[in-house]
């Protein structure tokens, strides 16, 4: 049976700063990689053995598929990597506190680049500290977009997912998608056919494999899929829906 | 110019206790994965900058490599594993004190095992505590061999080489090859168009980048290649041929 595991990386030193992050290439704190860890261990423990993994080209769901893997004893699997894997680009606000943006531009304004389906940030500056367009791995697509809402981030990846990854389910694999809070919601929007309004109250926590069993049209045989650990997970979204109000 | 990069794992756990290795998956020591850290950092430091990486099927390779493109700001760039990279199979030495092996065989015997080009030690017993027969890893290639001279290491790396990374190099990339004593050996023979007996001598140290910069037919123009740190090269080599004399 086709079996999708979708993990999102654990903490992230700039998770721990409460700062947007985008594309800016932060590395996991401690707290983060023994998420990781044991996201693997789960994965062990019950059986979930991936036959390959899809990864972002961000560090942090890097690092975080190396030491689960590693922590299943599947480190030895095939891997591929991809920007279209790659977190939502905040745009002009990558690098800015959570908490101060809000001050600054009101609960409303902030929840709608938040939340919002179709409303993407102000864009990065071109050369701006956080930008990406001197960095080599987006050479080859311009060096990627400036800002992005949830809704071009369905439109990057779930092309991606159906011409890329779903003939690896087709074939009966596992596969493991390590990524981002924005474009793991992006994959289950499509895969659960959520509404562009109920995805906004969709809050996936990090660190805990979120596993979906596929039939053979890659519908999902339990909608929402099965966490590893439910209740870490029950506590961790609610977690990540409380973050920017502290 | 087509440039090859070449990087022997780190300490592992049984180099640290002085046991044949070869397929047994034991994982780094933390000598093993700072050796693998400052790899990558004469990597950055001196603009060696992988596009691709090549590993085993290996943990100690694979950690290796994993935290050697993370020092060096490479982590993203694709990877592909293969287990015509593993190291040379020892066989029935498996899991045996070096030492004691020697003591018990002979100087004579234990240096033709170790580093005759031909002669295998004797294979490893199906079903043995080592043996790899049950390793999902292994199964589309029958559980894999059952023991390996170097002979047979050449056997399996070169073709591999010459069919699926050679055409890496001959797009001008830089090509990291994250392996071991015995496959780096088998393809620095082929590189440098070394005869059975010389390589008999070489060592390669671990977690130093060994660099070839390659002409269009792939030659080296610097036979032997370029070590990021040559002292600690020169060290290094020395300290592995004096292996199993403890």
């Amino acid at each position: 049976m086709p079996t999708l595991v979708l993990l999102r990386h654990g903490e992230s030193e700039w998770n721990a700063l409460n700062l947007f992050t985008g594309w800016v290439d932060v590395d996991l704190t401690d707290k983060g990689r023994a998420e990781a860890v044991r996201g693997g261990e789960l994965m062990k423990s019950q059986g979930v053995l991936p036959d390959v993994l899809y990864t972002s080209l961000l560090r942090r769901a890097i690092t975080t598929a190396n030491l689960a893997l590693d922590a299943a004893d599947r480190h030895w699997i095939p891997v591929v990597r991809d920007w279209r894997l790659n977190e939502r680009h905040y745009g002009a606000l990558q690098g800015l506190d959570k908490a101060e943006t809000k001050a600054k531009y009101g609960e409303e304004q902030f929840m709608a680049w938040r939340r919002s389906y179709d409303t993407p940030p102000p864009p990065i500056e071109p050369g701006s500290q956080f930008s990406q367009d001197a960095d080599p791995r987006y050479a080859d697509i311009g060096g990627g977009p400036l800002t992005e809402c949830l809704a071009d981030v369905v439109a990057r990846f779930v092309p991606y997912f159906t011409s890329t990854i779903a003939p690896d389910l087709q074939a009966g694999k596992t596969v493991l998608v390590a990524a981002h809070g924005n474009s793991l919601r992006a994959l289950v929007k499509y895969l659960d056919g959520m509404s562009d309004d109920d995805v906004v109250g969709l809050n996936i926590p990090t660190g805990i494999p979120l596993v979906y069993e596929l039939d053979d049209a890659l519908a999902p045989t339990v909608p929402g899929g099965t966490y590893l650990d439910p209740d870490a997970a029950a506590a961790g979204a609610a977690a990540v829906a409380a973050q920017g109000a502290k």
